[in-house]
C-alpha cells in the first residue's frame, strides 16, 4: 500500500523506498489513464476519467466516465470494489469532484467506501468541482497529487482549455504546400497531401467532436467531413458550415448524406435556410464567432478541428482561438499572389508579433511532413 | 594494378576479385575527389578536377585544375610523376579532354605519358571537349568508367548544369515562415530565422560565384551581401542587384564596403547610374533576365544565390530559372495578405502545375528546419 507523498519522495515508515512504490503506482496510475481513455469522444462535455480501486495488491475495483450525467469513474469504480475497497487504496486520474452536480460528491462516495489514501494525476481546474483534495484530508484520508499528472493532463488537454477560456479547444488543420499554399489561384487543391496525410486527418476527425469549414470550401469542395477509413472514436463528429448568411441550397451537397449531424452557423438567415432545415441541417443564427464557439461548447463540444479555407483560418488566428496547429506540409511549391494561403487578413505588423509553434512534433508521413504543435500567441 | 572494368565486376586475370580492386580504385578515386575540391570557387567557368598517377601501387603523381587557362588536373599529375607515369594508371575525376582548347589536348598528354589505364568518374557533357574515352581507346589505352560518379557529378553541379542549359545554376534561399512568408506586411524580416540558419547561410553565400537580389530588398534592407563568420570559399562571391532602372543613390549603401565586386543589371540607365560607377560598381545594362544571366555566366559565375526577394524569386520560378531551392523554416505564422510570399506572381493554375522539391535533405538548425532540395519543373 502506498503511504505517502509519491511526488516528494519521503521514505516510507517501513523503510520501502519512495522510488520502489512511485514506480508500482505509476502502473496503476497508467492503467487508470488506460481506462480513462475510454471515454475518448463520449464523455464531452466532461473530463476523461479513470479510476482503480486497490486493496493488498489486488486491483478489487474499475471505473471510469462513460458519459456525462452517468456516474463518475471513482464510483463505478468503488461499486465495484463493494466491501474489499475499506482500508484500499484509490487511483483516480482527476482530483476527485467534492460538489454535487449532476451527481453527488465523490469524496462523500469515497469517504463512505472507507478508502484511506487516494492517489491522483490531475488537479481539477474547474473551481465549481475543486477543492476534492482539501476534503478527503480533512476526512482524515491521505491523499498524494500529481502521479503522471502530463499524462492524464493530455487525455483533458480539450475540458482544462475550456474550463480555463470558456471556449473549445481548436485545432487548426491544413494541408500546405512550402510556400504556404493551400489551394491555387483557381482554388484547384486537389491534392497537395498524399494520402498518408489524408489518412491521418482522418484519424484526426475522429477524435474531434465537430469539423469546421466555411463557406467558400462548402460551394467549391463540397466536402463530405466525414471519418472515412478509420474507426470514429466515440461519438460521430458534427460537420459545421460557418457562413455570413445560409449558404444557397444545393441538393447534391455531400453533407445531406451521411450519419453525422449537421450545423450551420450564420449571422443572417435568408431564403435558402427552410430547404436547409427540410433536409435535416440545423441552422443556427448566431451575432459573432464568439457566441458560435460559445454554442459549441454549450452542446459538449470541446473538441473542434477547423478545416478552413484560409480566411476561416484568419478569423481564428487574429482572434486568437486556435489553440493547436497541425500542417501536412507537401514538397511543394504553388505560387501566386492570388493563391490561398493558410492566413490572410490582417497578420503580423512584425516578427515580434507572429505566432510561434512549440512543443513541436514532426513525422514523415509519405513525402510530406507532419508539423504539430502548440500556438503559443504574442501577448503570451 | 587495375586491368579490369570496375563497374562490370569482371574477374581479374590473376584472379583478384573485381570488388577488391573496386574498394581499392574507389579509395584512390575519393583522394582524386578531394584534390578536385581544392578548386571550388577558383575554377569557374571550368570544373572542379582532380588526378592521381599511380604506378605499382605507389602514388607517383597528383594534381587538380586550380584556374580557368592553367593546366588541366591531369597534366599537372603527368608533370609531377614524369618517368614513373610510364605503364602507370591514371586516376582522374573528369573523362580527359581530347580537344585542344586554352590548352592541349589531355589525351595526347596521357598517350606521350606511357599510361596504360585511364580511371575516370564524370563523362564529359561538354559536346566540344567529350570523346576523350573513345580516343584512348583507338590508342590501346584501357578505359574504366564512372567508379564515383555520383560523388564526382556532385563537384560540378553549376558547370554540368551550365553546359547542359547555357545558364547558370542557380539556388534559390529564403527564411521562411511556416505559412510561407518571408516578411510581414510592414516588410519586417529580423529575424525570421535563428542563428544557426543564418551562419549556414553564410556557408552557402561562400560556396557560390555571385549573390543575387532584387532592387527592393536594396532600398529596404541595405544588405552587405558578404560571407561572414564563415572563410570564404576561392573567390570573394560578386553581389549583384537585378532592377528594373538603376536605383537611386544612397551613399551609407552597405555594397560599397567591404572587399566584395558589386555589379547591377538594369533595363535602363538614369541620373544615378554615374554616381554609382564612381562609388566603383559595375553598372551592366540588359534587356531581360535571360542576358542577365548569360552575362554572368560569360564572367565565369556558374553558381548563383538568389536571396530575394519575393518579386525576384517569383521571376525566376516563373522563368525555370532556379535549380535548387533552400528553406530555413522558422516555426512561426506571420500572416497578412499583404505581407511578402517566397513566390507571389502568377503560380501555379493547378496542383499538377505545381513545382516539386525532389532530394530532399532535411536537417534541424536550432528550432528552424533546413529543407534544401531539387526544383522539379512541371515539364520535366
Amino acid at each position: 500500500m502506498l503511504w505517502l507523498d509519491l511526488q516528494k519522495g519521503r521514505r516510507h515508515p517501513d523503510g520501502m523506498m519512495a522510488e520502489e512504490i512511485s514506480g508500482y503506482g505509476e502502473t496503476l496510475m497508467r492503467q487508470a489513464i488506460g481506462l480513462a481513455a475510454k471515454g475518448t469522444g463520449t464523455t464531452h462535455p466532461n473530463p476523461r476519467v479513470g479510476a482503480l480501486v486497490v486493496n493488498h495488491g489486488a486491483v478489487v475495483g474499475t471505473g471510469w466516465h462513460q458519459r456525462a450525467g452517468g456516474p463518475h469513474a471513482e464510483v463505478v469504480a468503488l461499486q465495484e470494489a463493494g466491501d474489499r475497497a475499506r482500508d484500499g487504496v484509490l487511483y483516480v486520474t482527476l482530483e476527485p469532484c467534492a460538489a454535487h452536480g449532476r451527481t453527488p460528491a465523490c469524496t462523500d462516495a469515497i469517504q463512505r467506501a472507507g478508502i484511506r489514501h487516494v492517489v491522483y494525476a490531475s488537479s481539477d481546474p474547474n473551481p465549481k468541482m475543486a477543492g476534492g483534495h482539501r476534503v478527503l484530508e480533512a476526512a482524515g484520508i491521505t491523499v498524494t497529487a500529481g502521479v503522471l499528472k502530463a499524462e492524464a493532463d493530455a487525455l483533458n488537454t480539450a475540458f482544462f482549455h475550456y474550463v480555463r477560456t470558456g471556449r473549445p479547444y481548436v485545432i487548426a488543420k491544413a494541408a500546405i504546400s512550402l510556400d504556404g499554399r493551400l489551394a491555387t489561384r483557381t482554388h484547384h487543391s486537389q491534392w497537395i497531401s498524399g494520402e498518408a496525410s489524408r489518412l491521418h486527418a482522418h484519424h484526426l476527425r475522429a477524435a474531434c467532436d465537430a469539423v469546421l469549414v466555411g463557406a467558400g470550401t462548402l460551394r467549391r469542395d463540397n466536402p463530405s467531413l466525414t471519418v472515412r477509413d478509420v474507426p470514429v472514436v466515440g461519438d460521430t463528429p458534427l460537420r459545421v458550415v460557418i457562413a455570413l448568411q445560409t449558404p444557397s441550397f444545393f441538393a447534391d451537397c455531400k453533407l445531406l448524406a451521411g450519419d453525422a449531424p449537421t450545423r450551420f452557423y450564420v449571422r443572417s438567415v435568408n431564403q435558402h435556410t427552410d430547404a436547409w432545415r427540410q433536409a435535416g441541417v440545423d441552422v443556427v443564427q448566431v451575432t459573432s464567432l464568439a457566441e458560435t464557439l460559445s454554442h459549441l461548447a454549450e452542446d459538449g463540444r470541446l473538441q473542434l478541428l477547423l478545416e478552413g479555407g484560409g480566411d476561416l483560418h484568419a478569423s481564428f488566428f487574429e482572434a486568437g482561438y486556435s489553440s493547436e496547429l497541425v500542417l501536412y506540409q507537401a514538397p511543394m511549391l504553388i505560387g501566386g499572389r492570388d493563391a490561398v494561403s493558410l492566413w490572410p487578413g490582417m497578420g503580423a505588423e512584425t516578427i515580434a508579433g507572429a505566432l510561434y509553434l512549440d512543443d513541436i512534433e514532426r513525422q514523415m508521413l509519405g513525402v510530406d511532413q507532419l508539423i504539430r504543435g502548440r500556438i503559443v500567441y504574442p501577448d503570451g
